[in-house]
């Protein structure tokens, strides 16, 4: 089968790999559409980083890996002992990888796994591929095309605030949905691109900065009753934006980093501590997230179709998918590759 | 009268001021005994940082500033509309500057305050001066010698918690004094220093690592069932110490900055995302923090008089006070300076 493989820094190859074989409580399925997520990105630009370069703990693997891990498909074959699914449902997969027997794990923490890892990033292959294998755990029924990773995002939100969003891309307008979809109702977002502010609007943003243009703490203490945000969430990953971010933040508030970083960042001590502020790290999904976000599509509490700025084929992963990303960044927000394709 | 004042870097000056003047609602005190703080020798080595070199805009002062913001005190002269306190009464100072009218204040924040100062370092004269005058709103009746500032320090703590206190200096030690009193039972402390591990013991440590023999993660996992700890509290400001001390802290642990750093520090964001941990900055109290350490003291649950490695006169501050915490700082953990001196 043909799969689209990261073997290093700017180097993605189509090649020929073989095709999984299903074992017990595994299922095979044909990846429907896959969407090029900001972490493949950073792989592609900085990486190896989230991608093992010495055998990963839990899948053994190392690079060069298929990438692809927001994805839905269609399920192909399923083992002997698979008794909730069958070919032909429709599905998409959760593709956090975690040991399940570390302190973390056993806290329930299992997106915190000390192992973790993810299905399209750490082994176990990926979406961007004819086929792929996975555990039934890691699968839900789908009951339309959901690529999005959000629901973890709005937890710290309380009815009221008001909330800064660094950066409008695929994960800054995911978060708009949800926070929309949670009733907040002052979302200021910074965004430097005019044609990504344009996106940030027709998801729901009630107020748009220009980082060029405008000061952000100012700004933001204007249109929050001079107290400033309770909350940053930068989905940018930007030293900038993050160092304006921290002060557009009130006393106590919190900035919470969504963002893949492809290095390190730097932050000033003292505004954290005379202001008491904090800084959050979160990232993918609680088991049962991916539940929650599917019954909002269901509902239609969430509406994220016109994010999918363009459809590729698997040939054209590299060229039209990552080059358009980088090259071609502003008018893009999600773009899917079908794979199997349907619906 | 005489008094150290801050002109800059490595510019500490004994030198000749005007006497100030008692206002209404204020008193003028004699200054007994007065700490030299990590912020003092920060802004000594590194500032003016905290030192503003524009007016202050609460004070309006500018450096050349009188020092000293730990101190204890006699009642000299009282306006004659204060009633509670009179001319022998023995005070210590809560030294914090702030508007009383911003939102951060408003909401009972005042050390969030966004214009946030504090006596000794910001203007309105220091406690390292032959007399001080205040607002009567600063003081707290003494019945012991209190140079401690850590109210505020174990707000997180949760009974059972495991936590890594990184230095044994001054805070550090008042630190494990706080988390003793509040029943904490697994007190790690990393310190390079041989004689500040010592004091670290004697104040009730529990366990000692020296990060530049053990591996601070791995030995606190050790220490921790396993899990991590739940709390780092950063005392030092050092940036190796932090890069370890992320990988110390359990999955959704907290990494507690009380430490005065005199620039910025990096941090990996993803270190964050994929633990879910929180880093938070604290500094100084809120108003009632300082009798609640009074009490302590009086009462005996805090004991710190060990911490008072060094007496000296106010005309060797920077001779005996800043370069022996420069140059000797092994053996020093709080050096007072006796100004009216007394008990």
């Amino acid at each position: 089968m043909n799969a689209v493989r990261f073997h290093g820094q700017y180097d993605l190859r189509y090649e020929e790999i073989p095709i999984p074989e299903v074992k017990p409580g595994q299922v095979k399925i044909k990846p429907a559409w896959v969407g090029i997520c900001g972490s493949d990105l950073h792989e592609y630009l900085g990486g190896p980083n989230l991608c093992p370069t010495t055998p990963h703990p839990i899948t053994g693997e190392t690079v060069p890996l298929t990438f692809g891990h927001e994805f839905s498909g269609v399920v192909e074959e399923v083992a002997d002992d698979v008794k909730d699914y069958k070919k032909g449902d429709r599905v998409v997969v959760q593709p956090i990888i975690y040991d399940g027997t570390c302190t973390a794990c056993e806290e329930g923490l299992h997106n915190c796994c000390w192992s973790n890892g993810f299905v399209g990033l750490s082994g176990w292959g990926g979406g961007l591929a004819d086929h792929i294998v996975v555990q039934t755990s890691t699968l839900y029924h789908l009951p339309d095309n959901v690529p999005l990773e959000i629901g973890a995002l709005v937890e710290p939100l309380a009815k009221g605030d008001v909330v800064l969003i660094l950066g409008s891309g695929p994960i800054g307008i995911s978060t708009i949905l949800a926070l929309k979809a949670k009733g907040c109702d002052r979302i200021i977002v910074s965004e430097v691109s005019r044609k990504r502010q344009e996106f940030a609007k027709t998801f729901g943003a009630d107020y748009i900065i220009d980082p060029t243009k405008e000061d952000i703490p100012k700004r933001c203490k204007e249109l929050s009753d001079g107290k400033g945000v309770h909350i940053v969430y930068d989905c940018a990953g930007v030293q900038a934006a993050l160092d304006q971010a921290v002060h557009a933040t009130r006393p106590r508030g919190c900035i919470l980093n969504i963002a893949i970083w492809e290095k390190l960042c730097t932050i000033t001590p003292k505004d954290f501590n005379f202001k008491e502020r904090m800084y959050m790290g979160i990232a993918t999904y609680e088991i049962g997230d991916f539940q929650e976000v599917i019954d909002a599509l269901s509902s239609g509490s969430i509406k994220p179709h016109e994010m999918i700025t363009q459809r590729i084929k698997l040939t054209e992963v590299e060229e039209k998918g990552f080059r358009s990303l980088i090259h071609d960044k502003d008018n893009q927000v999600k773009i899917l590759v079908e794979v199997g394709g349907g619906d």
